[in-house]
Parts: structure tokens; C-alpha cells; sequence
């Protein structure tokens, strides 16, 4: 893995160390530092390696096994120890700077916030460990827009003083050259406001040098020739080049210090060719004295920017969506590759919970979460899980996961056998095997939430004759739902595409039953062949309506009660008797198909990246398809045809009140030579006013009005592209009386394209590159033996409808179940004396204990050492009493929205300061040393606050800061945590060695 | 400038100084030596840097100036101490290895004898002085073909124990390949025979790695992926592929030795990518242990096949022409950019007497002949005088021949100021200044030769008033010959196109009179008004013959006449009295248009390398055009416009018995779309039997019979361009009475395509590019203004008829003449009192002595600390009685040359030994010491010879090898230099210091 971006700085060792040779050799001095009265073009020298994009990380790396910022890590561990001295020697000396330092440049759309953290946690230790420095600067150059998680969470949080990066609408940037408000203050979250600021500075022009200053081997930018010996004498043309350029880049900047990006994409494979040229450069520069020129790095360019006292533009809410011209809106990647973005947030989950059980048996050298980790470090760069990589790379990253994958898996089974402790548990799904023979299997269900919780699971089973009970051999209740045979032969089709074979056996039924699991601990279930006829689980009923008949059906079990118009096959009525929500919903599928600019002027076409659409297409459900209502005690399910290659499961279960949507999407056609994007929307009453909320990053939500933009008048050329935002977590919007909520299970993109209605797009299947250097089409094809077909996707959204004020309790708390879905393990045991045998329920914490229900422990691991890594989120936000997100334009009508947020913070019960002890999420352990650190862990808290620059800015406060609230510094004795909303804080916790009991 | 070809072993500085790290970190082991019972592989890491060809010399060195290998003299004088001692370090312990060592790797075709010797000689200077060191090995791996010159006079001669190369003819390679002899004994020289044999190899396939093992920077080659810990380990696959190139190259090669050329052009910009898998593959390779890798260089190579003792084909005469597939004959640029060629082949002669003269004078620091030498030196190179550049380095190598000629006429002007010492004399034309205010014109005129020279000279003048003085005052025989329009013009455009201005006075006349000039010396004469009327020179009588006109003209002033038929406007008659020749030549010009095969299956089109042509057209000269005859005492001369862009003069000159030609061609008309190649040819009754003999870079002839190849069974596919051989010194053919000759004054292609004739190709003008890499039309044209028209040049070829027997005299000796063209100087004068005050004569050797007709000082420079480089060559060569070049095929009938071969060498007066006097060349100082040394100057003869490797040959001696002779070593009382034929021998001389008189 690489450590993806590290300053360069070596002008001191290129000129130092060296004999004043004859007169034709030259020294160049390169040993300027500030000059506080002129111009100051700070040099920095870098290179931008992506973990993966074009080749795949390992081929990037030994393949172009050259020079030192590439793929650091990879890089370090094959190095001698004379070389590592070298470059511990650079580094101690600032020629060699590591910035962000994460284990990759992470995407800001398309990523978890919980993995974004662990990725930049792994790399920062790295770094530590290896060289004992802790990055200061936040450098995310490349990513394709940016969140305001990554400003205040990865940023501030981290103890970056700043933050660079390179990509924000042409039109935000065109206004900022203008006012010179390329570099702000950004605050990215409501609830942290000050607490949580950063410097953070777009560059003028992505991350490359001005234009005629590239010097990468073979690059065309001419030479300094400074041999009055040989042709071409150029000095001073090129020493007036530089100079208006700098002038140029001061004209839109603040203060008298620019910053010049020295490097681009995969460069300084041979660093000589750059450092000849700035070492001449910076020489005759100087020589000149018109500006100042100067080897810097972005420490040196933060300390500079600081030191001039300057006040500087306040930036909230976040640089979504990015077009890098007209037409050219970025939006497209919020949902490449669904797949693949699936794949990773269910190893994100499963990583945060096999960390815990890994925790729980104690660390093994030989076999851990390390390569999964590893490899969904990997994932999060913004060529991976952005779905923008060649289609081998995203092979190379899904494998990796694999890999990782199978290694946890073992670990899991093998700590959830030892807390059993119930020998050859297994994870692999092992349900399916017939139980006639006299065995029963047992289903272990493990939760990595901190509190308890009760759900519906279901689990395929071969035959109908079955009975579960539960761990203290109580037989609960549970429903059979026939397995329809479009899973069927979807499930043949990718055991067949993935493993090669055809399954030798075929469950009939989903058995469905309700579960209860401590927190950060598990239950059994026991499920085995019915002994008396009758007594077995219960089976749905089913009955198929066909579109000609005109009926309605109604489905749910308790609250919620759905009614579906059977003769237009879809729902109409949502009505929850508890809430008195009820709403007329319809949901339909469409899609836009794929511009084709390749003829244009300007080409751009629609592709991995950008979301160009060159018309909507609604999907009416085909003529005589017949929907499928299944019912029972616990789950009732409406399937719905809704074309050839579009299936749609509506799911309501016993004890909840949201629906949950299954959709099946694929192979998307494309037989009329055109690209298709296939988007669901629900469209409800709701008066949204052009207003909804989309998560950043999984975490804070951010307003979003449609053709708008809160730091300048946009300019609209892409009606729908153009107001598309990622989803992580979900989207809502609200009017007076109700909210309406969609929760997604990975990264998509979505919008509001019209009052009412939420649009997610799930699937995009192209065929033209979208020329931004991927020099692929998004043609996602999977082939068995040689019969090759468009990916089918398969994915869940989950939406719910609530009053006014009460949708973020479900947001928030489910949205955190979504993220870390119940883990189960199978083992088979003969007869029934198992339970005797071993421990049927755990859990981690205290039993007397739950975590509230406004916090998760979003990580909990065991460090090198028995140390152990805690992490605890408040999962709520407090948005301020003054606080106005955006400057609403006077043609919006103000609503009622305003005023109510004038009240109190996202939640009413659980936006506020809450408490975790210690002593009882680790009850068998002593604990000796509670130390909060960083974010990323590689410093102390307090630390990193009196280190902290502190930036001023102009303007009036828009917000209090006297109402942020921070949780106190935890009392060594009580061990308790507060937690104000929205804060993440981070422990590492030491125990007493050998306690009297573990476990 | 720079030494082109230096070998790089890094080896041991890559892993030495190592400390044993941790276990990721690899020490490969790379300090293999041979192992003699396996198959050696030597890795030979070299890059092949153009001094000029995309790009200017200059701008490939300062665009990239990021590797020792790189224009070694240019880097080299840029270092530090501490960098050149760490270079000196390298020198000394073999792993970087100065080869071939010139300042560039120049051609073999287009190149003259004494170019290369002099730039071999520049380069060998710089590597002896800075490192001491002694190039033992040839390497001419990209030239178009290679000569038998370069492979014993620049090899062997110069110390050379072996010579590789990589282009030749695509079935010669196949044949020699299936016969295991890509690697001979080439024995080059008739003459000199085993003496100056070289080991002499072609590469498999030029000089590239095995296909897979391309290393640098963004190559396509897998590296060695030896990381279990990443995907993708492939170090058995790699190991079987290397095994696998080196087995099959084996199979081709004698011994067990191969060497891979681990390069190509420009690598090496980053050497770490080549030598990081290079010490891979050597390291896994050997512990595999089916072949034995290890880092080599040529030299390491040559000794090991020489310790196999095995015994070598041997090959005589050359590799010309090369062609690299069938129809891709690189004879093109035998002609490609006359203009270019004719300037080398000047500043060549000029050289060479500038440097007589800056020894006379005595040696300047500030003024000297070194910037036209290093221009020299560059222009050899081989994509320089070759004409295969783009047009802008065409452009610089012509500028930086301007640059050099500027400052050497400088040293020339005052030098001959300062021999005479007549002030102010003027190298510039400065004739066509008018007479009339008294002043008289005194034209200085030096002879480089050793032999005394009678000549008529020709000088522009505005008045017909002239009259010519001798320099004892004696009223010499002069004549005036009207400058016809066609001169006219093309001098006011070129005065215009090069100066950018008009020139002020147009001369009307050539004065033409017939001068003696001493050996390496000069004489002056006195142009000044005729003060009687009827006593000024005398002018031509001019008449004008139209093509209707039938009638016969008859020019010649002595032993040669030539009849013109002017109703053909063609040359009928060749009558010599004195030696009865008598013959009927025509002379005829035509065109090959350029093969366009862009839609060709193997695209093949016409183009600065290869000659292709579609059809031949013979140009008919046009009707109603007149001819023009001038006849006078001294010179007659017939004018004919062939046709609108062809204008021809045939002169006959007083005194001299051979037929000189001057020709205007240009602009070539490309309005029809199609390139051409203008061509002349000369058509006797000559009865050649296929059969011609062209120089080898103006040295050795070799014979050639058309549509045949002594080594191979040649299969025809290009009958014109596949027979066009390099010419530089001349043609001829013969048969059983007379013999055909035609000199040139540049390098040309040419042939004898039907017996009896000769064809010279004089011009190229091309729309297509040959798709050899210059990417460019070979369309030279020339702007005035903004009016562009194509090149127009201007050039000169001699024929003569002679005897069997007889033709080699004029060949070699009037030969040298053209190669050293006698050299004027003016002066203005008041009065006529001159003669008193200046020496009106002056020979730089004994005034008594001359050097034998066989011999020509081809150097004479004054050495940094007064010593002096003297070269002897003589001119002649020696057949040998048994000498037998080729083996005739049966089909041809053996003719009388076989037996005439078999009496005596070229002449039969002058192919003999002959004596230099050392005291009498040096009349005026006392030479101290006389040292014998190599070609290139850089070693004592004796110690070279010490040295040498005797090679061991398969087969009977084709030669009586006791026949070689060799001058004997200079006895240092008798100081008389021994000539054996075609030996060149190499003195520094040093001299007492201050003898009593100089000059």
C-alpha cells in the first residue's frame, strides 16, 4: 500500500556537499527562505501516484519501482538500512515532508466517514512508527470535489493546519480567482463550527506547475539553458516566463505568498530533470529580484500563509457537486461501479466488527484483520470505490478485499468458536444444508452496536419443515417465504460466475424469524427439522394479482400499513396508524441515456465519471406482469416485475416502520447502441420547496436547494447532473408537517429533481469513455465460461415518513444498524443437549450495560502491544441557534424550516451532550490509562490543540461560539466520556495485564 | 559534442556498500564472472544518444541532461570534482566503459576518410587526457550499412581489438544467422590484408534488448516482480523467458558467449529502471543456473570469445548497400541533402589546410581551428552528413559549420597576413571590387598539398579591363568568360536567401588563368587594370547553337577534344590524342519518382533514408533550346539548359585532360504530387560486364557487380536502388582497353545500372517520409521572404577516359585536388610597387621538395605544447597477386581484369613503397623526436601492436599474407618516413624549442 502523497524538498541536498568545481560548473543557490516584502512563489515539489487507477496499485508500483514518493510504504520496507537513514535524514531535515499520509489520496464522495478515518488512522501510524512525525497538512489534490467531513473531520480533527486540494466548480472557481477566495476558512460542520476549522486553499488550477514549467523526463516544456557555450541561451526568457506567471497567480491571491504545485500525475520518476530546473530557476529568479522564488513544501507555505496575519473568507457546507466545465458535472461517479461500492461498505462493516471479536479473543500475528484493513484502505482512493478505475484495476481491488475478507472470516469464526465456545463454528453460509439427517444448526448472531438489538432475519433453508428456538430452547415464531426464481437463478448465475460450479443444492424458503442480540455481543437461534407435523414455521401466503385486476392490497404487520393499486402494480397509500403519517407514495424506475458528444465541438460524453443524460425514460411496467404479495406473521413482501431486467421486492417487517425496497437491476440493455443510467424515484406530497438533505461522507447532513448554490448565481447547463449529490447514509426533505427519509446501503448518487420526489440512480451501464483519462468505457460485463452480460446489481434502500422533527432518530440509529448489519455464524450439531454445551449469549460490555442510543463505537481494536484503539461517535447533530447554513436567494420563499432551526439540533432528545463509561464497556478488564488522541491516533489530543493554528477570519460570525459544545476531558477515576454532538473522540486505553478474569 | 557511445556497469555500485537490512530488503547478487561451461550471457547496458537527430545536439543534451551517457563531454565538463571523481572511480574499475569514443558515432557511407580519422582523433584525445584511458572497441551499432574503412583503418588502425555493428542487409543477416557467422575476421583492406583485420560482429538484430527486456522508464517489458507479498510474482515466468532469448540467440552465435545489447536510443535517463531488473534477472537467472548472466562490456565480451580460441570466417570488402527488408534500401541517403554534404565536404579540405596554416602561423588560444573541428567532428555523424535529420538539426549542424568556418578564416586571413606579410589580407571574395581607382587586386593562393599544383583558377570580376601579373611581374595568359544569366541569378538569390540583402555589383566575367602553386605553400598574382586597350585579358568568343541547327562543335585546347552534335544538344565524341582514347559518350539526366506505398500492406514509401523509386523518366532536353559555346586560350566551355531546372556546363581546361561538369538542379517540381530523384548518367561503350568500382569513404576501391553479393545468393527485388553504392572519391569501370572514370565533389550515391554507363544521383526532393523514425519530408526548400521554393544546388563531377591502366593516377592524385582545392586570399593595393614589399611565394617545406606523388599530408597540426600531429597517407593501393576479391558466379564470364589483378597493385609506378623526408617537410625547425602512434593518436604505434589480439580464421588464405608490406620504423637520424601502399602513418613530432630561424 502506498502512502499516496509526500512533499519533496530537496534543494538543499542537491546543491549541497558540493566542491566549487572549475568554472563551467555552476552552483545554483537554492538556499532562499521568505522574503517578507516581495512576491514569495513557494515551489513544492510533489508527485500524485494514485493506489490504482489506470494499472493496479501493485503494477503502479513495480512497475515504476523509482523514486521515493511513489507508494511509499511499499517502497520503505525494500529499502537498506543506509537508504532508510538517508531518508529519515530528509525528513528530520523538512526536505522530505509527508502530507496527508493517509494510505491513500481518499475519495470525499463516494466514502464511509468510518473508513476514511481507518485508512488515514493506518497511514499516519505508519509514519509514526517509522519516522515519529505527524503530518500537519491535509492534501487532497485530486478527488472530484470535496466534503465537509473531510475539512473538519479528516482535517481539523486530524490537527491539520491545513488543507489543499485541487478540484471545485469552474464557476466557484472563476468567482474565487475573482475575489480571492480561492483559500478560506472552511468550517464543515454545524455542530463543531470554530472548534472544527481549517485553513483550506483550491488551487488556481488543479495540481499541476503554470503552464510551460512540466519536467518530467520527455515533458515539453523547454529547459533552462544557462551554457552560454551551447545554443539556445534562454535565461532570461525563461526567468520572465516565471515571473508573470507569479504575478499572474498573485493577482487572484491573498497575501504575497503563492504556492506552485511542482508535479502532477505519476512524475519525478527521475527527480534530476525537475530539481535541475528549479534549482536554476529559483537561482536566476532571484538573481532577477522582481519575485522571490524558494524550495517550500505545504508546511512551509501554511506557516507563511499564517504568519501574515490575515483574515480570511468563512466557506461552510461542502465543494459538491464538481464540474470541471459546462456540461461536465462529476456526478456520474456517485454510483460507478454499485457493485463494488456495495462490496466495500459491507467489508466496512464487517472490519469494524470482526476488529471488536478480534479484540475480544486477542490479537494473532498470523491470522488477522491487518490485510483487510490493508485492503480497504486501498479502496477508499478516488480511483477505487469511485467506480473510475479500468475494470482490472477494480478486479485487482474486489480480489484484495477477498483476500482480506477470507482472512478475517477465519478469525471471526474462530473468536466467536472460542466465546462460544462451540467447536467448527462456521461463517460460510451453511443454512442451506439439510437438517433431515437428525442435525441441528445453530445460527450465531453477533452485533457490533452498542446496544441491544431486536430484527427480523432471514436465512434460506431447503426445507419447509423447520422450528427455531431460541437459545433457552424456547421456540420463537417464524414465517417461510417461498424463494421466487428470480433469486433463484440469480443466486445459480453467481455461484456459477464467481466460483465456477453449479450449487448442487437449491433452498426453497427464506425462514424468517425475529432475533434479539446484546450489545457487542450475540445470540443463538437453534433451527431444526419439525418433529410433529403442523408445528413447523409458518408459511407465507401467496397471491399473484395480474395488472388487469383492479384491486388494492394492503400489506404490514403493526403500524405501518402500505396499500398497493394492484391494477397500476404500485404502491399508493403509506399510512402509519401510530404516527398519523399518511401519505399517498409512488415509486417508478427510469433511465437517462448517455450523451454521445463524441461528434461535438467540445466532446463530452457520459461515462465512468460524469453524469451527462441525453434525455429521462420512464419504465412503465410491462402489460400483463402479475405482482406477487406474500404474507405472514413477520414479514409481508409485494415483488413487482417492473421490466425484463428490473425486479423490486417491497418488504414491510413485524416491529418496524419503514419500508424496505430490494431492488434487482441488470443487465442493463444496450442493444440500441445507447448507455443507460437507471434511476428509482419516490415521489410523495411532500412540500419540499426545492430543499433536501444528503449526508457527507455518512455524517453530517447538508442542505441542497436545487439549481443553486450558496457561494455564487450558478449558472444551470445541466438541469438534473447538476443538482445530483452522493448519498452515503440517505437523503430526506420536509415540509411543516412531515419528513421523508431514503436510506441507501452504499454509495449512490441522488437528488430531488422536482417537489416531492427523491431520485437515487443504482445502476450505470456506458459505452463511451467520458475522457478523463480512464480511457474505458463503464461497461461492466460478467462473463460464465463465454456467455458475457451486463452486470446485474442487486441492493436494498430503505425509506420511512415521519412527522416533522422525528426523522433522525430512524436516520441516525438505523442508519447505523445499515452500516453494521447483524454477523452470523453457522455450526451443526447433533441432537439437541447443545445448549448445555456452551455459551448460547454474549456480550462485550457490561450486561447491565447499553451504550446511549446517540453513540456508536465506530471503532474498537486491539493495538500491537494489548493497547486498545476506542473511537466513539456521537451520532447527532446540534445545528446552533443562529446558525443560517445558506443565504437563501429572495426568489425562495422562506419556510417554515427557518424558524424551526432556529430552535435546537437535529434531534430534540439526542442532539445533546450524553456519557459513556468505560468501566462498562470494558467490564473484565482493569483499565490503568485512558489517553484521547487525535483522530488518526498519532498524537495526543491536548496535544494537537496547542499546536493548532489559529486562523482568523473576516466578517461577522455567522455563528455562536459560545454554543459549541465540546465533551469535558475524561476524569481518570470516573472514566467516563462526554460526548457533545457530532463529536468524535478517540482513546487509546491501556489495562492492567492479566486481570483477574477475562472474558 | 560528445563522445556518443560509453558503456555503462553499474552493477557493483548498485549493490556494493549494502548493509544486510531487514528481510524484505533484496541483495541481489551480481558479481558473476564467466563460467566457461555454460552459456554466458553478457549484459551490456549501453544507450545510443544521437549527436542530433529529432532534435538538435544541443537540445538533446540540455532537454535531457539526466545521464552519464548522454553527450559525455557536454555533461562532463558541467561536474563537480566530486562528481568526476566518483566517474574516474567508475573508469577505473571497468564498469563504465569508453567505446568506439569518437565525439560521435559517425556514418560509413557519406563520410570521407580523413573526416573520420580527425573526429575519431578529437575524441580520442578527450578520453585520453581526462581519464587516461585507451578505447579498445568499435561500435558502429546504428550506422546504415558499414565500410571497409571503418573496420581497418577506424578499427584496426586505430587500436581496435574488436568492432560490432548492427545494421546489415536483411538476407545477408538470414544467411549468416543459419551459418553461425554474424561474427568474422573482417580484413578491409585489400592492401594491408591480416595487418589491419579486426573481430568484427553484427548483432542479431541491431541493437536492441531481446523482445521482453526493455527496462526503461515507462517500457512495456514486465519487470522481475519477486514480492511474494504482492500480486503478480513472476520470477520463474522471467527466468524461463531470459533463458529461453538466450538459448535462441545461442543457437546462432559460435562459443558460448552472447552478448545482449541492454539498450537502445536515449535510454538510461533514469538507469536505476534498467539496473534494478538487470541485477534481478542476473541474480535469479543464476540460481536457476541453466545459462550464466552477467554485467559485460564489449571489451569483457571480446576477451571472452577470444579466450575460446576459436577459429572466424573471415569477410572482406563491406556492407553496402543495407537494406532492412525486402524493397527498403537505405541508399537514399547516400544523396539525401546535397547541399549539406558539399558543405562538409569543404569545410573538410578547409580544415585541413587552416590547420597547415595555424601551424605556420603558430598556434592561437583565442583564435584556432577547434570550434570548426568540433563542428566537423558532429556533422559526421549519422543522421548528420547522412541527411536523415529533420531540417531544423540540418539547419544547426550547417550553422555550427558556419560558426567554426568564420573563426578558422580568420586565423587563415592572418596567417597568410602574417606569411606574406602583405596587411590586410582578406579571405573574403573580394574581386568584384572595381579596379578603376588605380588599385590593383592581389589574389594569394595556397596550395595544402605536398605536390606542386598547376591549375587554371576562375574569379568574378565587374570589368573586362583586366590584366593578370605573376608575382615577378610577368604578364600571364588570362581570359574572360561572360557570367551567364543562370549564374547570375542563382548568386543574387543566394546572397539574398543567406545574407538577406542585395548585393550591390554584379560581376560580369570570370577571369580564368592557369596558376603554379608550391607544395603546402602559395603564390600570388596581380589583377589590375590593362593600361593599353587590347592589352587586357582575352575575352571568349561566344556563339549560340539552337537544337534545329545541325551541325557539330568541337571544343578542347590540347590533347582532349570533345565533339558536341548540336542538333541533340548532346556530347558525341571523347577523342585524347596523346593517349589515342577514343569513345562515344552520351550524358543524359532523368528522375525515379518516390514510391508512395502509404496504402501499401508493408508501407514502404521513398524518403531521406531509403530509395525507392516508382519509374524512371529520362529528362529530353526541351525543344528550341539553344546551347552556348565559349571558347578562348585557356578554358572552353559548352553552356546547356537541359531543362527549366537543370542547367549544365562542360569545361574543358588547358593543360588538363579530363572533362569537369557543372551542374544547377533545383527546384525539383513537385506539382504533380510526386517526390524525385534527379539523376545524371554518363554512357560509354566501356564493356563493364556488370561490373564498377566505388571508393569506401574516398579511400579503397571495391568492386561491385551489379545484382549481386559476394557473401549470399542475392534475391533482387530493387533493381536500381538495390545496386546504388556510396560514392565519395569516384566511380569507374573498365574493360580489356580502357578504363571509365567519374570523380565527384560531395558525397553521392551511384551505380552502373547498364554496362557501360555510370549514374550519379544528384538531388532528392520527397513529400513522404520513409518511416525510419525522422518523421519528416525530405523536402528541403529555401524561403526568401516569404517566397519558398525548393533547394537549387550546384556541384561539379569530372570524367576521364583513360587506358587500361592508366585511370588510377588521375583518380588519386587529381582526387586529392578536389578534396583540397587551393585556397584564395585578396588584397587591394595601391600602385604597383607590391612585389617589393611582401614574400609573392611561399612553401611550407623544403623549397627543393616535394613529396612523392603517392602521398598526401592528410594532417598537419600544431599540438597544445608545440608538438605536431603528421599524418602520411599513401594513395595507392596494393592488389596482392593472389588477391581474389569475390567468387564469380558461373553465369559471369571471367574478363581480362582477373588477370591483370593478378600482376600488381592499382598503378603500376605508383603502388609501391615510397619515402617521406621528416627534415625536409620541416625545413625551418629541428625536429627532437619523432613518435610513432595509433590512427587516432592516442597510444605509441608500438605499444598497440604489443597489444593486439590475433584472431584466429577458419579456412585457406586467400592472400599471401608475406605480401603485406609495412613501412619500417623511422630511424631517428634519418628521419624518412616509409609509405607502403594505402598505409596511413601517424607522428607526433616534437621539435627543439626556438631554432634559429622560423619561417
Amino acid at each position: 500500500m502506498g502512502n499516496e502523497a509526500v512533499m519533496l524538498l530537496w534543494a538543499v541536498v542537491m546543491t549541497a556537499g558540493i566542491l566549487a568545481g572549475e568554472s563551467k560548473y555552476m552552483v545554483y543557490n537554492t538556499s532562499q527562505g521568505i522574503v517578507p516584502d516581495k512576491l514569495n512563489v513557494h515551489l513544492v515539489a510533489h508527485t500524485h501516484d494514485d493506489v490504482g487507477w489506470l494499472k493496479t496499485v501493485d503494477q503502479y508500483y513495480v512497475g515504476s519501482n523509482n523514486s521515493i514518493q511513489a507508494f511509499f510504504q511499499r517502497w520503505w520496507r525494500d529499502q537498506s538500512e543506509a537508504m532508510k537513514l538517508v531518508v529519515k535524514k530528509l525528513v528530520n531535515s523538512g526536505q522530505l515532508e509527508f502530507i496527508n499520509g493517509g494510505m491513500c489520496m481518499h475519495d470525499e464522495a463516494a466514502t464511509h466517514y468510518i473508513d476514511m478515518i481507518d485508512q488515514t488512522t493506518l497511514g499516519h501510524h505508519f509514519i509514526k512508527e517509522e519516522f515519529n512525525v505527524t503530518p500537519r497538512i491535509g492534501w487532497q489534490i485530486d478527488p472530484f470535489g470535496h466534503s465537509a467531513v473531510q475539512a473538519y473531520l479528516l482535517g481539523a480533527e486530524v490537527g491539520f493546519d491545513s488543507f489543499f486540494y485541487g478540484r471545485i466548480d469552474y464557476q466557484d472557481r472563476a468567482k474565487r480567482k475573482s475575489e480571492k477566495s480561492l483559500e478560506v476558512v472552511w468550517r464543515g460542520s454545524k455542530s463543531l463550527g470554530s472548534s472544527s476549522q481549517i485553513f483550506a486553499g483550491a488551487s488556481p488550477e488543479n495540481y499541476e506547475p503554470p503552464s510551460g514549467f512540466y519536467f518530467e523526463v520527455n515533458d515539453a516544456s523547454p529547459v533552462v539553458q544557462d551554457d552560454p557555450e551551447l545554443f539556445d541561451y534562454n535565461v532570461q526568457e525563461r526567468v520572465n516566463d516565471f515571473v508573470a506567471a507569479a504575478v499572474a497567480q498573485a493577482n487572484i491571491t491573498r497575501t504575497n505568498h503563492i504556492m506552485w504545485t511542482m508535479g502532477t500525475d505519476f512524475k519525478y520518476q527521475y527527480a534530476h530533470t525537475w530539481f535541475r530546473q528549479l534549482d536554476k530557476l529559483i537561482h536566476y529568479v532571484n538573481l532577477d529580484g522582481r519575485v522571490n522564488a524558494l524550495y517550500s513544501t505545504p508546511s512551509l507555505y501554511t506557516d507563511a500563509k499564517y504568519a501574515t496575519d490575515q483574515s480570511w473568507p468563512i466557506k461552510t457546507d461542502d465543494f459538491f457537486p464538481y464540474a470541471d466545465r459546462e456540461n461536465a458535472y462529476w456526478t456520474g461517479y456517485f454510483t460507478s461501479r454499485p457493485a463494488l461500492k456495495r462490496y466495500v461498505r459491507v467489508m466496512s462493516g464487517y472490519y469494524l466488527a470482526a476488529r471488536q471479536l478480534e479484540f475480544f479473543k486477542g490479537r494473532s500475528k498470523s491470522t488477522n484483520t491487518d490485510s483487510l484493513g490493508d485492503a480497504l484502505a486501498i479502496a477508499q482512493h478516488h480511483d477505487a470505490v469511485t467506480g473510475t478505475e479500468k475494470q482490472h484495476v477494480a478486479n485487482d481491488y474486489a480480489k484484495r478485499l477477498s483476500i482480506g475478507y477470507k482472512e478475517a472470516e477465519i478469525l471471526v469464526s474462530s473468536s466467536l468458536a472460542c466465546l462460544c465456545p462451540l467447536l467448527n463454528v462456521s461463517y460460510c453460509p451453511a443454512s442451506e444444508a439439510q437438517l433431515s439427517q437428525g442435525k441441528n444448526l445453530i445460527v450465531v448472531i453477533y452485533n457490533s452496536l452498542g446496544w441491544k438489538r431486536a430484527e427480523i432475519i432471514r436465512i434460506p433453508v431447503v426445507s419447509g419443515d423447520v422450528i427455531v428456538h431460541d437459545s433457552e430452547g424456547k421456540e420463537i415464531e417464524s414465517q417461510l417465504l417461498p424463494l421466487v426464481d428470480t433469486y433463484v437463478s440469480l443466486r445459480n448465475y453467481h455461484v456459477k460466475a464467481y466460483l465456477g460450479q453449479t450449487p448442487v443444492q437449491t433452498p426453497k424458503y427464506w425462514l424468517a424469524f425475529a432475533v434479539s442480540v446484546p450489545p457487542l455481543g450475540f445470540s443463538s437461534y437453534i433451527i431444526s427439522n419439525a418433529k410433529r407435523p403442523g408445528s413447523s414455521s409458518t408459511r407465507s401466503s401467496v397471491h399473484t394479482f395480474h395488472t388487469s385486476e383492479s384491486s388494492a392490497v394492503e400489506v404490514g404487520h403493526g403500524n405501518l400499513k402500505l396499500t398497493f393499486s394492484m391494477d397500476h402494480g404500485k404502491l399508493t397509500e403509506y399510512v402509519n396508524s401510530r404516527s398519523l403519517v399518511e401519505e399517498t407514495v409512488k415509486q417508478s424506475y427510469g433511465f437517462y441515456t448517455g450523451y454521445n458528444g463524441t461528434n461535438d465541438k467540445l466532446p463530452q460524453n457520459a461515462g465512468a465519471y460524469i453524469f451527462r443524460p441525453n434525455g429521462t425514460f420512464l419504465i412503465k411496467p410491462e402489460e400483463e406482469v402479475s405482482s406477487t404479495i406474500m404474507r405472514g406473521p413477520i414479514i409481508d413482501e409485494v415483488h413487482q416485475r417492473i421490466n425484463s431486467w428490473i425486479y423490486q421486492v417491497t418488504r414491510l417487517q413485524k416491529g418496524k416502520e419503514h419500508v424496505e425496497v430490494e431492488y434487482i437491476v441488470g443487465p442493463v440493455p444496450i442493444e440500441d447502441g445507447t448507455g443507460k443510467e437507471v434511476v428509482t424515484q419516490i415521489t410523495t406530497n411532500v412540500d419540499s420547496n426545492k430543499t433536501f438533505y444528503t449526508d457527507s461522507n455518512g455524517r453530517d447532513f447538508i442542505e441542497r436547494i436545487r439549481d443553486y448554490r450558496a457561494d455564487w448565481d450558478l449558472k444551470v447547463n445541466q438541469p438534473v447532473a447538476g443538482n445530483y449529490y452522493p448519498i452515503n447514509l440517505g437523503i430526506y426533505m420536509q415540509d411543516a408537517k412531515k419528513e421523508f427519509s431514503v436510506l441507501v446501503d452504499r454509495s449512490v448518487g441522488g437528488s430531488s429533481i422536482v417537489d416531492g420526489q427523491i431520485e437515487l440512480m443504482l445502476h450505470r451501464r456506458l459505452l463511451l469513455d467520458d475522457s478523463r483519462g480512464v480511457a474505458e468505457a463503464l461497461n461492466e460485463t460478467v462473463c460464465v465460461v463465454n456467455d458475457c452480460k451486463g452486470l446485474i446489481i442487486q441492493g436494498k434502500l430503505y425509506y420511512k415518513i415521519d412527522p416533522r422533527g422525528e426523522g433522525s432518530k430512524w436516520r441516525r440509529s438505523f442508519g447505523q444498524e445499515i452500516y453494521s448489519p447483524l454477523l452470523f455464524a453457522f455450526s451443526e450439531q447433533e441432537g439437541d443437549n447443545w445448549i448445555n454445551s456452551h455459551r448460547p449469549t454474549f456480550s462485550g460490555i457490561d450486561s447491565s450495560y447499553s451504550l446511549p442510543d446517540n453513540v456508536a463505537i465506530i471503532t474498537l481494536q486491539e493495538l500491537v502491544g494489548g493497547k486498545v484503539l476506542l473511537r466513539l461517535a456521537h451520532l447527532y447533530e446540534h445545528l446552533g441557534s443562529t446558525d443560517v447554513l445558506v443565504q437563501r436567494p429572495e426568489s425562495l420563499t422562506v419556510n417554515g424550516l427557518f424558524n424551526i432551526r432556529l430552535v435546537i439540533g437535529e434531534d430534540k432528545d439526542l442532539s445533546v451532550l450524553t456519557n459513556v463509561e468505560l468501566k462498562k464497556v470494558f467490564p473484565r478488564k482493569k483499565i490503568s490509562k485512558v489517553a484521547e488522541v487525535s483522530l488518526s491516533a498519532n498524537q495526543e489530543r491536548s496535544e494537537m490543540e496547542r499546536k493548532r493554528l489559529v486562523w482568523k477570519v473576516e466578517g461577522p460570525s455567522k455563528r455562536n461560539d459560545a454554543e459549541i459544545r465540546r465533551g469535558r476531558p475524561v476524569d481518570p477515576t470516573a472514566l467516563t466520556v462526554e460526548l457533545a454532538p457530532m463529536e468524535i473522540r478517540t482513546f487509546v486505553i491501556q489495562f492492567v495485564s492479566n486481570p483477574a478474569s477475562s472474558i
